[in-house]
């Protein structure tokens, strides 16, 4: 826990990919991190091969003094990354060694500290109310204090970007006092975040010019520029770049730590990670949604889930030729994958390569091949689209094998794990203003007719209560299974018909998610198809 | 609609905002725009002001061609904004006259007609298979055959910057031929996205040195760069940037509209709007992300909810002192605010705003219109939202002054047509696999208790129809009201509760369209609640 540098990684102290994300990222408005949450936050980050892990601000957050304690007692072992203490320079006229703000952060035991401080005329007049040279004489006194007491230093210098613009004279002179008081490096902030690339790249080689500090860089996303902002600092001789997880952060958020890795590693060749770290991203990122609880953004550069989705029937063929010239890198450089979407223009091509994605080789066996393209195209007419539900879809390859009639597809043909005779839904809205859900189901399975019936806030809700009544005492594994999330969608009438109700349901067994779609005029018949999708799929798992 | 530059902007055709939201960011997964769909659409990006908008591929997509057609029938009136339509240059080996995709272009009847072209050698060379003589003579052959014919012509020279990188002439001679055949703009589209900013400015630069023509760029976000590379391009001397709302688009997306227009006004200067365009970005968001049924990013930047919203702690009093020290512009210039709102919609000044716009004076009676600040975020913190369901807000608007008690309220707050004292909804899923839906309602209307039962293809339609019959005896206007788009949002629970399900209905009376919104955990009790405020609505514009 005393490593005040980067192990193991190729480019070692010379480059740091230093991570906000529980102290920073935490400002996202939705995220309490439980100490639990943050170990286990800090694991993955290390995992992953981040340089720096800024833990949090002892003495003034209680969680965070606690993070640092049990961190220090053992609950924390890092293989790469070195922990940091984030907190402020001391207050005005007294002693660094007399702070008690200072003073948490020797206690946390962090080997490396973050010192924020304002770097922008107006805020130290204004917020802080000292003069420029109080200011400078906080930074110091605190940073080499600090150093006495054998850590580390980083300085953040807070609104750095419109301080220079506005006083260029200030915010040159806050740095140095932090170089003076024996800062390793100054980390240049766009803290109100409305800075683009071009100009922070110019700034950050005028500041480095004038100053012969190295450098870091901060943003935020407010001109929905971090990234880019970040990736242009360091193109421009920053060598030290602060992030958090999937972007978060208060406000529009903070540069994405896996955009801005995904960039440096693939498009500036720099080596940030150790050996294999890269093809943790998308893994990492999504286990860091899971903890912070916020659904992972599928449109993400690099890690989301639809990354390097393509659409168009147009690109499909030719993707299937030559990837690369579609993708601007391989996927699975970053733990992604390629997906390729199943929409009303698909065709032969995407059908055969989504096939492959899901263990399903169609290339042999050319008529199911076409009873597939043939029922997905009729099925698509009808407002189905599977593009987001690959459960479903891999169930309708399955079965088309097994239409294909030669014996070989029925072994792979999904058996269904129940079957329906007949439900029933009442929905009243009493008299009492009271509105009440109530379903019955009547179901074989395991050989014997179950009729079984539940309440619920609304009738699919209801409904699938009362199947998983009905089914639970036969099927073993339907305890596991959990109705994720639901999105319904009105698609305006085809070819002169009525409107028809799409519905999609992703389901869980807290191993793996999938998705399954149900169209019908119906809204709950619609779900009911996507709920009964759902569990086959689920029952196919289990049995292969 | 015969325009072929933006009008009533301060830079006129000198510099384009140009939006493909319907065509390239259609390609985003989960987007199916119906032509109704595309109307609205197209409506809410010229009341925003954009020069450009990109209908579609028509001759491509069914849909598209009769977008197109609607539109130049006259349902679609521009103020500001041209009309383009884009498909591909003509095949290899004809005359792009005798080209029936080029033939669909003119047949649109869109005055400004986009052209994709590959610009990247191996893409000519593997996908369209012919060598690069004849790929710059079906450029130049399809572009002079347009302006020919009338058309204003912008060429999109796809994989540009791959292209570029891999063999510069290739890539300059493809622009060269725009040129020649007459093309106003040559477009440099970053298709893979796989740019960054500072190397898209020198490229940009290079380019514009080269070949002397008008540079236009398309950025994909890939590497999260799209806004950056958008604006750095601009800087570097483009005059025409392409973008989708909220950034919708295949893969991680294309550049956002919103966050690049955001950074031209308030970072660069640019008049790129109609005078007080830039105070619609939050709302035209938000309405296209309705309209899409996707989520708004609460963290987007500029419009997002989140985007000038400070979570408490450190800042919290320093801002209330001095706002702009801690944000990177005024949010009103982009229509957006600063307070922690559910959404922008709960201020005070916008809701005055809006019952002006609806005919509610909530100016002159503030008790009235603090009761309705509160009304409004008490709903919106339990997943109401009125920002696409004016006729629900207003008639909270009118029942708020009703509930001010000076008596001045009671002439405008709406009366019910009639009062509900119950309804049953009973759905059949029978063993033969016919579904069933039938409601039975029991209402009092015109001094008489009515029952009456009805079935439906769904239980909303069911619920519909049964109300129908119950009322249209006594109220005569009843017939000419339409159902006419259902829309269903399933919200994420809110402190821990369960999930709740947000319904928008679209009616029409053949005069006019109105939008009503209801919200309850029960899907089916949420639609009744704006079926509800449909009818409540229309009878009180009877009633004045």
């Amino acid at each position: 826990m005393n490593r005040t540098e980067p192990a193991d990684t190729p480019l070692g102290d010379a480059f740091h990919v230093y991570d906000t994300t529980l102290r920073d990222g935490a400002q996202r408005e939705g995220i309490s991190y439980s100490v639990t949450d943050k170990l286990a936050v800090a694991r993955l980050l290390d995992e992953l091969g981040v340089g720096f892990i800024e833990g949090g601000w002892p003495g003034a957050l209680p969680k965070d003094t606690e993070f640092f304690a049990r961190a220090s007692q053992g609950e924390l072992a890092l293989k790469h990354a070195a922990l940091v203490a984030f907190g402020s320079t001391r207050k005005a006229s007294t002693n660094a060694s007399d702070d008690a703000q200072v003073r948490a952060l020797l206690d946390s035991q962090a080997p490396v500290i973050t010192l924020v401080a304002k770097s922008d005329r107006r805020h130290i007049e204004r917020a802080l109310r000292v003069d420029v040279a109080e200011a400078c004489e906080m930074v110091r006194d605190t940073v080499s204090f600090l150093v006495s007491e054998g850590r580390r230093v980083f300085l953040d210098a807070e609104h750095f970007f419109d301080g220079y613009a506005f006083d260029p004279d200030t915010a040159l002179r806050v740095l140095m006092a932090a170089g003076e008081g024996g800062a390793d490096v100054a980390v240049l902030c766009d803290t109100n975040g409305g800075q683009l690339p071009l100009g922070i790249a110019e700034t950050v080689r005028e500041v480095a010019d004038k100053t012969g500090l190295r450098l870091g860089i901060h943003c935020q996303d407010d001109t929905s520029c971090a990234v880019a902002n970040s990736v242009a600092a360091v193109q421009a001789g920053a060598t030290h770049v602060q992030c958090t997880a999937n972007g978060y952060g208060e406000r529009a958020g903070n540069a994405d730590l896996f955009a801005v890795i995904g960039n440096l590693v693939t498009k500036l060749d720099m080596d940030v990670l150790p050996t294999g770290g890269a093809a943790e991203l998308t893994r990492v990122s999504h286990a860091l949604a899971e903890i912070a609880n916020i659904a992972p953004d599928t449109h993400q550069a690099y890690v989301g889930a639809s990354a390097f989705a393509h659409k168009a029937g147009l690109h499909a063929s030719a993707i299937k030729v030559d990837p690369l010239l579609y993708n601007h890198i391989d996927p699975s450089v970053v733990g992604n994958d390629m997906r390729v979407l199943v929409t009303e223009m698909a065709g032969r091509a995407s059908l055969e390569l989504k096939g492959r994605e899901l263990g399903v080789d169609l290339a042999s066996q050319p008529t199911a091949l076409t009873n597939v393209v043939e029922k997905v195209k009729t099925l698509e007419a009808k407002g189905w689209s599977f593009e987001a539900a690959d459960a479903s879809l891999e169930l309708l390859l399955r079965r088309a094998m097994d239409d294909d009639g030669d014996g070989l597809g029925d072994a792979l043909a999904p058996e269904a794990p129940f079957e329906l005779e007949s439900y029933r839904v009442v929905l009243d809205h009493r008299s009492d203003g009271e509105v009440i859900s109530e379903a019955t189901v009547k179901v074989h399975v395991a050989g014997e007719r179950v009729i079984a019936t539940a309440e619920g806030n609304g009738p699919v809700n209801a409904l699938d209560a009362a199947l998983r009544k009905a089914l639970s005492p036969s099927l073993a594994w339907l305890d596991s299974v959990e109705l994720a999330d639901y999105k319904v969608r009105i698609l305006p009438g085809m070819h002169g018909t009525d409107a028809v109700t799409r519905v999609l349901i992703e389901s869980s067994d807290r191993e793996r998610e999938w998705t399954t779609v149900g169209v019908h005029e119906n809204i709950v018949e619609a779900s009911w198809l996507a709920l009964c999708d759902a569990l086959v799929h689920k029952a196919m798992r289990v049995a292969f």
